[in-house]
């Protein structure tokens, strides 16, 4: 199979990175990061999740965040809503696109969400009807499609029945996301074989956190599986609170420059995503996540 | 092609990788490093340089250390020898297997080594002379091969010539070398792919650099190429004083932990392996460069 031609890169940076990074954050400066991921060309921004502030405070002002951003025509802002009452204020806020997340392990389920996996999946049948009358896209999210903290490997064939549960129940693209970051090449490769017999590839993404260091090589051989969705995060900002040692989301700007050298387009300014990086990195006092920017901003 | 069985890998940490670090390191522990990788399985590991200590402080008492070693019969000790001097000094500290090195971009070539890159493959005549009427194996290195610091893009065929005078004089390996960092999975296929019409497959390795993350993705699509010999260094050590914002040689762990997960063999106990990382990495008083080891020591 050849590589794609086009590649949508998904910005998780403001939700899924944020989310998991310990400083706080002002409004103002969730804002500015949006921004300056429009300004350099990214098609798709997670700006926030609708959320209770109990669980997770960082998400806390979602609403300002997207009342305060400049919304650039033919670029999607999504926002996370876990449940009806987190769809009906984004839906208050404004928000066209939203996502969901299910676990491909029943224990991360019942840890992370303190239901099983079923329980999950019918808890956003009404999320969708809603959507659905209201003309909002759904995005789905599975967690822990190659390895579990709990339950370690998780094998191809559990994620399938996940993802086709989502896509039949109307998410119109399904992210397969290594929470964990134990995945290598070769699982990666089956994950998108098997799951891709339930769910067309062309309805799939990868979302990879490098924690063991794999990430690229597992983008690199999703392309080869001919997936061309892709979640990251700018200065592979955030990580995961349940894998310990976890090093974050993949940096986007890490992604863009393998594309880019793939001769893969992706209607991205490499350099003012650098600048993006760099400056939520230096509001959060935080040493940046992308290899690409380090060795860029050391020249 | 499918993936090789087997990988070998060569480990670099004591000679690449802590000529380039910072801090300055005593004997003993360089004779404990190179004892720790014995005893974690690597078949082949690059103990020393002998070369002038002005040049190279930190490689000042390679004989010493060869001294030193526990040699476990079957595993390979190799030291690099840049000219005929250096030759006859590993010869006179017993060194079975010496490495020579030549640059596939002329700027790099004249401002590392201040000579041609024909000039250098004349002055390597003598050492493999030598080498033969001593019964010693010579591996060959080619620098910059998918970019420069000084000319940027280096092509295959720029690296193809040099590759194959090293073998013609008698290198019975050759390993291309990442040495910047910059070069991305499509590069690296091309590369082995030119490069194996004038040697074959069997007697290359790949060296890569992760100054731009994209290490492990480049052996990944070496290992799809059928190169199946890999140059690392435990716990990420060193990098290239040549260039800014090097983050150093991609680190074994990381390398066996995506081999393993391939399900090719490497005869490599990741868990000594990782245990010899952190010791150097205290000793140096650095954080260790493995992803899959500070992954595994927050566990």
């Amino acid at each position: 199979m050849s590589l794609p031609k086009e590649v949508r890169l998904v910005e998780v940076g403001p939700r899924d990175g944020l989310q998991n990074e310990a400083q706080p954050i002002s409004v103002a400066d969730k804002v500015r990061l949006v921004d300056d991921l429009t300004a350099a060309g990214l098609a798709y921004i997670e700006v926030g999740s609708f959320v209770s502030p109990k669980w997770v405070p960082q998400m806390a002002g979602s609403a300002e965040v997207f009342a305060g951003i400049q919304q650039r025509p033919g670029v999607t802002y999504a926002a996370l809503a876990p449940n009806l009452r987190g769809f009906e204020d984004a839906l208050a806020a404004g928000v066209k696109e939203v996502a969901v997340f299910a676990a491909a392990s029943e224990a991360f389920s019942q840890r992370n969400i303190n239901c099983s996996i079923s329980d999950s999946l019918k808890r956003f049948e009404p999320i969708m009807e809603a959507a659905r009358s209201h003309g909002v896209r759904v995005r789905g999210y599975v967690s822990c499609v190659l390895g579990c903290p709990y339950e370690g490997k998780v094998s191809a064939e559990q994620v399938a029945p996940v993802a086709r549960a989502l896509h039949d129940m109307g998410c119109y693209e399904v992210s397969l996301g290594d929470t964990i970051g134990t995945g290598t090449a070769g699982d990666t490769r089956r994950l998108f074989e098997v799951v891709s017999a339930l769910v067309p590839r062309g309805q799939l993404a990868g979302h990879f956190h490098d924690t063991y260091g794999q990430a690229l090589a597992n983008v690199y051989a999703s392309l080869l599986e001919g997936i061309n969705v892709f979640d990251s995060s700018v200065a592979g900002l955030g990580g995961c609170p349940y894998a310990k040692g976890a090093t974050g989301n993949i940096a986007t700007e890490d992604v863009v420059y393998l594309l880019q050298g793939l001769g893969i387009a992706t209607g991205i300014d490499l350099d003012r995503l650098i600048a993006a990086g760099q400056r939520i990195s230096d509001v959060l006092g935080r040493s940046n996540g992308s290899r690409v920017a380090r060795a860029r901003n050391a020249q």
